[in-house]
């Protein structure tokens, strides 16, 4: 006859599937009742809105039924209380989500100029990877000028995750986290030395329930100071994207940030140049409005192949503002998408 | 008759035209030979190369001609031992050049964002102050992306001034101090964190012997941490330019910026909005590329008057890369000099 300890040995090898551990450890198996062939068993979810909650019945009910003489399968679901949640993964503010994230790559993108288009190349790329299928995260490291939230039209506030804090969810699947969504207005400024800018983003990084993710795309602030240093240093970047304009003066800058990349050995996977030339919707003539390209010189200097040119146009510029960078459609976009998930994995080795 | 003393006590009242302290208090007199109403004097000259020999020259012999008495005077020039000169100043890298300085206002430009064109708005404010005949120095405060220097056409290497270092001087006149002069190339990075920036920015200020200035513009780098934060705890502060795009996007971020200058209690001067619109050289359409403006927000926020519309101009970007920011000349450039020029002393109080 079938016992409570073979129901529990074969929730033993049910996974809770964000968190790659099994509901016995979790200790999400609460009550097991056999009577009559009939198997009610009780789980208490992380989190009482968990979105995997049909997952997991359908597993139980699975792992139940396999063992054999059952005829039917009730699952209850409750939930966690907080310290139930805390004595299990301990204080969500002290790096716990960090070891239940299993994130493939984490790419940089970077310039070392600020105004470049970092934040946009970020959301067109993360875009792209997920209408691709891919799992993908932003990560906005910009604590003091963050452009990620605007883009994707998201605001705060954030909820807890079963560990952690979670992403929040834009429109097309991309998991966002920003620490703007913890200001209370988007303009509030965020006054802050260095260091503390640093283990902002240490912890937006361990912190964070991120989950699994195929990329998680970290958009840098300007320059080559605490925020690229700690990434760098915190966070296990397999490559970096350079975002460069046509400008000889942004060349110049671009290339500090390549060198920084060098000195600190991250690899980098590709240069897109932003704001190319602009072609007039009416006449249909193009125009260079920021001079000449000097891209060549970070390209070489970088040693990367060229992912992208895209142009200034006024109505993508809107879609930004709007929020709906997710619905911009460009030409360019299927060759960055295509290059970049080429130098990615092939260029740079996994974490 | 003509008694050593009464030629000392004469030159007791000449003054050092820099360092605005007498030229005995300075230990240049450094002989006296009188014979039949000649008087031979030697003066030590702070530097050798000292720019101003000649007035130096004619004050001391004015001086001692209308002692009366006086048949004909002869000043030998010399110049001080490094050692004689950090007796008397200290050690140069110890902010001995602070005291020495007489900068009637401080402006910093400022935005949060990057990429707007805040150095572009420095450099050509400066040139527009310096042609009305104004004395006026650029401190780069921009560690980690410099474009001050390229501007200007501007490089290194500084030189020691009678205290502290020298800026280098423009084609135009204007004192130009940025970090970059210190690199062994261009596009050497400068990887530090928030500290060290903030320091350094000190320095630029109290260790450089900006010597007599009607205007110090400081462009500022993006963001609301470490630059800006000691330009304005560390430098007295007048006003401050905000330099904004049309975006929404860069619109809320100025906010930021706006916000963290109202916390610190540094009024704003004014606001220049820049890349504000396109006009096709060819055409003459005009092409609002960073779509409808948001500026109004800014304004409001700071309430402070807008300054200038700068537009997007090809002809204007091959200028900067090329180091010829004090050759453009731009309709908008009267517009803006008279603005700030009036907002700046009649808004602001006097260091």
């Amino acid at each position: 006859m079938l016992s409570k300890e073979q129901v529990f040995e074969a929730l033993s090898g049910v996974n809770d599937p964000e968190l790659h551990t099994s509901l016995t450890d979790l200790k999400m198996v609460r009550e097991v009742v056999i009577e009559n062939g009939k198997v009610d068993v009780t789980i208490a979810l992380t989190l009482p809105n968990c979105p995997l909650r049909e997952q997991i019945e359908a597993d139980v009910r699975e792992a139940i039924f396999d063992l054999g003489e059952v005829e039917d399968v009730t699952v209850h679901m409750t939930a966690m209380t907080i310290e139930e949640r805390q004595a299990l993964f301990g204080d969500p503010s002290e790096g716990a989500a960090a070891q239940y994230n299993r994130v493939r790559r984490v790419v940089a993108v970077m310039s070392g100029k600020g105004g470049v288009g970092k934040s946009f190349v970020t959301g067109l790329m993360a875009t792209a990877l997920s209408q691709s299928g891919y799992q993908v995260g932003v990560l906005d490291a910009d604590i003091t000028g963050p452009s990620i939230p605007k883009l994707f039209g998201l605001k705060g506030p954030l909820e807890a995750g079963p560990v952690g804090v979670c992403p929040l969810l834009s429109q097309g699947g991309v998991r966002v986290m920003s620490f703007t969504f913890l200001l209370q207005t988007e303009d509030q400024p965020v006054v802050w030395r260095g260091p503390l800018i640093g283990k902002a983003i240490t912890q937006l990084w361990t912190d964070v329930f991120w989950g699994d993710l195929d990329y998680l795309l970290v958009d840098l602030p300007p320059g080559t100071s605490d925020a690229a240093l700690s990434t760098m240093q915190s966070l296990p970047v397999n490559g970096i994207i350079i975002v460069t304009t046509p400008q000889s003066l942004a060349s110049m800058i671009v290339r500090k940030a390549v060198h920084m990349a060098q000195l600190v050995g991250v690899p980098i996977a590709g240069v897109v140049e932003n704001m190319a030339y602009f072609v007039a919707p009416d006449t249909k003539i193009r125009y260079d409005i920021f001079g000449p390209s000097h891209t060549s010189e970070v390209l070489e200097l970088a040693n990367a192949p060229l992912l992208a040119q895209l142009p200034l146009n006024p109505l993508v510029t809107t879609m930004c503002d709007g929020g709906k960078i997710e619905a911009i459609t460009l030409p360019e976009t299927e060759g960055l998408l295509t290059k970049f998930v080429e130098m990615v994995p092939s260029q740079l080795a996994a974490p």
